[in-house]
């Protein structure tokens, strides 16, 4: 298993981290095959989405907060029930192909680590499963 | 192919399946990989989440419910379709990583099998990859 | 990796893509194993649910609509931000498994392909990780 570490800075943030993966990748010398990708957290997440103009991630974190609002009648005293519910949308885990030792994403596509209860330093776990080319 | 059962009691509930899923793992011997679980349903989901303060499902459901109320004008006549979305947005699949022959989770995370159209007896399969150490 | 082309004639449409990815299944000999789907997209997603009643994916195709709005305030030019939404919601990957060389499904599922921001020509990406029986 290999680890990632990943500061987040604001309170909801989108991180790409592509190139983390990608040494990963490299690392182990997987040419082809599945990286698994796993958010050891209960209050952030990971998505694939556009990494091309930044205006899409910051209306996916204002959609997603008129969705899920951080103020709401939430029972749980840490008062981040939002940050819960905004992880599981996005999910804690997603997999990435590899072709040809690198991921294998379309045109627009990065990936994400969604922080929805930031500042905080995170850990994302990555598994690699190779296939016979 | 692995399969647990899951007896629901509520219309909405979040159920710990840790100890299923472990159980798996252990009789196969697993030591290191990914375990794969599905939900062979249509109106339930599975996700990771926080498992120490009950309060953070009991929001999560309160939320949810909120985001898509069970009453609706809808056309599926069964009156079910909140259900249906809940279950996609929580997703019908995740994974989790096998350490030393133990599952590997954050400190607070567990998974929720994750009822949206109970009481009913439900299934998780479960598909186990190893990796080489 | 295999590749499938979905053509998808509405703005929004979930589209069965069951039959590409069991014929996958089938050319490439898979018995038993796990059949991960990547949609190499960032307004489109891939989800499992009901393909019994087709008001079920009208009803989902309404809820989503209504818990993330196409029109909004929202910065990104191409006007398109409810369907990176939508799509991270449903999520880029799925996983099913296999069992005696088919698609292990419950009762009522399909893999649906989701169409946020269509009609557009789409690509599915698919990998097999066969396991021993």
């Amino acid at each position: 298993m290999h680890e990632i570490t990943v500061a987040t800075r604001q309170h909801t943030e989108f991180v790409v981290i592509d190139q983390q993966v990608q040494r990963i990748v490299e690392e182990a010398g997987m040419r082809e095959g599945v990286v698994h990708l796993f958010v050891p957290h209960t209050t952030a997440g990971v998505t694939i989405n556009e990494n091309a103009d930044p205006d899409v991630v910051r209306d996916m974190k204002q959609i997603l907060e008129s969705v899920v609002p951080w103020r709401g009648n939430y029972a749980h005293a840490e008062g981040n029930s939002a940050a819960h519910v905004k992880a599981s949308m996005m999910g804690f885990s997603t997999q990435v192909f590899v072709r040809n030792g690198r991921l294998a994403f379309g045109t627009w596509q990065s990936i994400y680590f969604c922080e929805f209860d930031g500042p905080r330093t995170r850990k994302v776990w990555a598994q690699l499963i190779p296939v016979a080319q």
